[in-house]
């Protein structure tokens, strides 16, 4: 089976279809990280490209980690070490790339819709690994897998969503995908961290971090990003903790079986504590491990199978 | 079939017949990059290292995607990572990877002549990826086939080299390689750019770039290294590309049908107009693709096949 | 055959029949590197992670080749482009990298302890390449595996040790490894680069390096760590090498056919002259080339075979 597209972009257009597909593909590969043989022959001769202008170690490890394990021949390019220090445009430098016959380009960049771009330019799968405050949509799909696993599905779910929304491309997917899939979506953080209309998405705003989670059958808490204290927009990470940082206080507005994730890297003791991080409710680490599991199911999706 | 030598340093002391077995054997893998499993099993168990001090991105690709095609391990070394901080000279790197037991080294390095102090050194083979501002053999073999591919013979062609001559391993490689295969070879760039004595090598040299492309069947536009302008060696870029860079209009020179190459990266509107390097002339993807395929075939004739 | 642990920490903690295994396994797969075909397929399937907190070339690569050659997939992770930069704790680094399902984590790591640390919160193979002043256990092994394959013995050997004794991870791990095995070590170095209590390992301590390679079958000439003279552990290059440096001089109070280590990079001129160490006793090539053998033993002990 394959998906009919070529890209995976954002969440946005993706249809709720489509999500549960990957979904339920990625579920039948996550057993093969389990094995002591963790390796299908199924995309031998495949070049995967990942293509990462901003630093990153867990993604790209999960995305090189994806692809050797379904056998496909995986290139790493750092920005620091690529011709963009040179002066090439990422128009030449994708170009150039696809001439070398990649099957698919994973592109981290931090400027917004970069991977749109590519994609209308390439005749390659493109796969967008974050671009800049936009979408990350392999994340959001392993966030709704992780969900769906624990709790059995996602829809009529609550959920809250807890911190930068304005600048975090996970929030972005998330809110996407889990309304796709039929939750309900509840976002705070400060006032200099939320967007404008952003209740045309579906999502109620809410001002206090107890309001959003309460009875909410799922919390994610983004990343603060403590170089954005210089930019003005929360004072210090001390009060940015005692008002939306997640603790074991505050998780009694929650209901009984919540689950917390989270997607790293965390600050402990600033968007959340660490007894809540390790507690029985997060599922951090199972967010990682299906990670590998839905990359592996976008590259299958995307490059496997018979060629339509 | 095998090259009877053991190293790719320079086109300058390859033969002939040499350099037509590597074209031929370039073509033939050419189709590995167009399958869906674009991987032969030709080199598997030969171990290549990338040694690069300086940064690349597209040559380094090329040759880890060469590699990885005729499933050789390929391991990439980069010249910040690696123990020339500690003040370990080259032969010292040198001998102690070769005793890690790869086939193969590929080297890029600031210096001219460093790949042959590794060849003397080295049982294992060497191939120059590039060395300061002396040879680039790969680079002049892809283009030599992206040439030949597109008109059919190099014998008797007009070749026009345009640019910093003096500092270009590109234009040096070049002029061998097309005087070798009885092309005729023209230069022209600013003065400060000019080689002395270049005539010993073959090649006319003009001042105006319109009288070396007059009746040109093929153009090769070198890259400007805009930090050279700091040296004095040009004046400004605007004035650079008015006297030297290729436009739809100084086209109007060369011949109908002519080939237009640039080795990359392109600063669009500096040495080549954006038209002219996306117009119908520009083979400057056709040469990054054929890139994988030359480097594939100098794998294969310097390891595949039976040990001599 | 595997080893009835999950890690290699140290050398301080193996038993010499622990030792005597790798060192075994590591003989039979040393001919590996010298087939055409330098690979067998027993780990294939596995995730192997370089963790490198600290620059490195030669171990790096080495771990690498080695996870090759058993057709594990291998994956670089450098400090620089991990998540380090952004905060996060090594614990939750490393139980993120667990949560891909990695075989084994190879950590490089400048604070001492901090295998150990890893190797007790992880499920998979650690194996320690190398922390802060502590341990390299593969140095040592491959150290020994050297002086044992020359020499047809380690015990009743005398061995000397000279240079910066108390920094020196690589030092500690032979100190234990050589006793271990039955060997006699003497050391010698600058009195500010000399551990206290020294002798409680066994080692007998000296002060002239003259005292201690007299009659030795093994020197070992540490690296010197030219950054360290700011610090004031040595006044000046010229004075350590007079005093400490080894040359054909003073190689006269060794024994006839001494066997010479050092585990590289070399500081040449500085604690070893060039004429000795590319002289006949030099095994330098002969250690590096063992390395690779020393860790595919260890990625087989660790992971091949069936699990207990």
């Amino acid at each position: 089976m394959r998906l009919k597209r070529k890209d995976i972009l954002t969440i946005e257009d993706l249809g709720r279809d489509e999500i549960e597909l990957i979904l339920s593909t990625a579920e039948s590969f996550k057993e093969v990280s389990d094995r002591e043989i963790k390796k299908v022959p199924t995309l031998r001769g495949r070049t995967i490209i990942n293509l990462f202008y901003e630093a990153s170690t867990r993604t790209r490890t999960s995305f090189e980690i994806a692809a050797k394990r379904m056998s496909a021949d995986a290139i790493n390019i750092s920005a620091s070490s690529s011709s963009a220090v040179k002066g090439e445009t990422l128009k030449d430098t994708a170009k150039n790339l696809e001439a070398m016959s990649p099957d698919c380009i994973v592109l981290r960049h931090p400027s917004s819709g970069t991977p749109q771009i590519l994609s209308r330019l390439l005749r390659c799968s493109v796969i967008n690994a974050g671009d800049g405050t936009h979408e990350h949509p392999s994340q959001a799909l392993l966030d709704l897998l992780t969900v769906k696993q624990r709790l059995g599905k996602i829809q009529g779910l609550k959920i809250a969503i807890i911190g930068d929304i304005l600048h975090s491309r996970v929030a972005r997917s998330n809110i996407y995908g889990f309304a796709k899939l039929g939750a309900e979506v509840n976002i705070a953080g400060p006032p200099t961290m939320m967007p404008c209309e952003i209740e045309k998405t579906g999502c109620r705003a809410f001002n206090r971090i107890e309001d959003a989670i309460k009875d909410a059958d799922v919390i994610m808490m983004l990343r603060i990003q403590l170089e954005r204290q210089k930019t003005g927009l929360f004072p210090t990470a001390r009060e940015y903790s005692q008002l939306f940082g997640l603790d074991s206080k505050k998780l009694e507005y929650a209901k009984k079986n919540v689950v917390i994730l989270h997607p790293g890297p965390v600050n402990r003791g600033i968007e959340i504590s660490s007894d809540v991080a390790d507690g029985k409710y997060s599922l951090i680490l199972e967010q990682v491990k299906n990670g590998v599991a839905v990359r592996m199911a976008l590259f299958y999706l995307l490059m496997g199978g018979a060629r339509e």
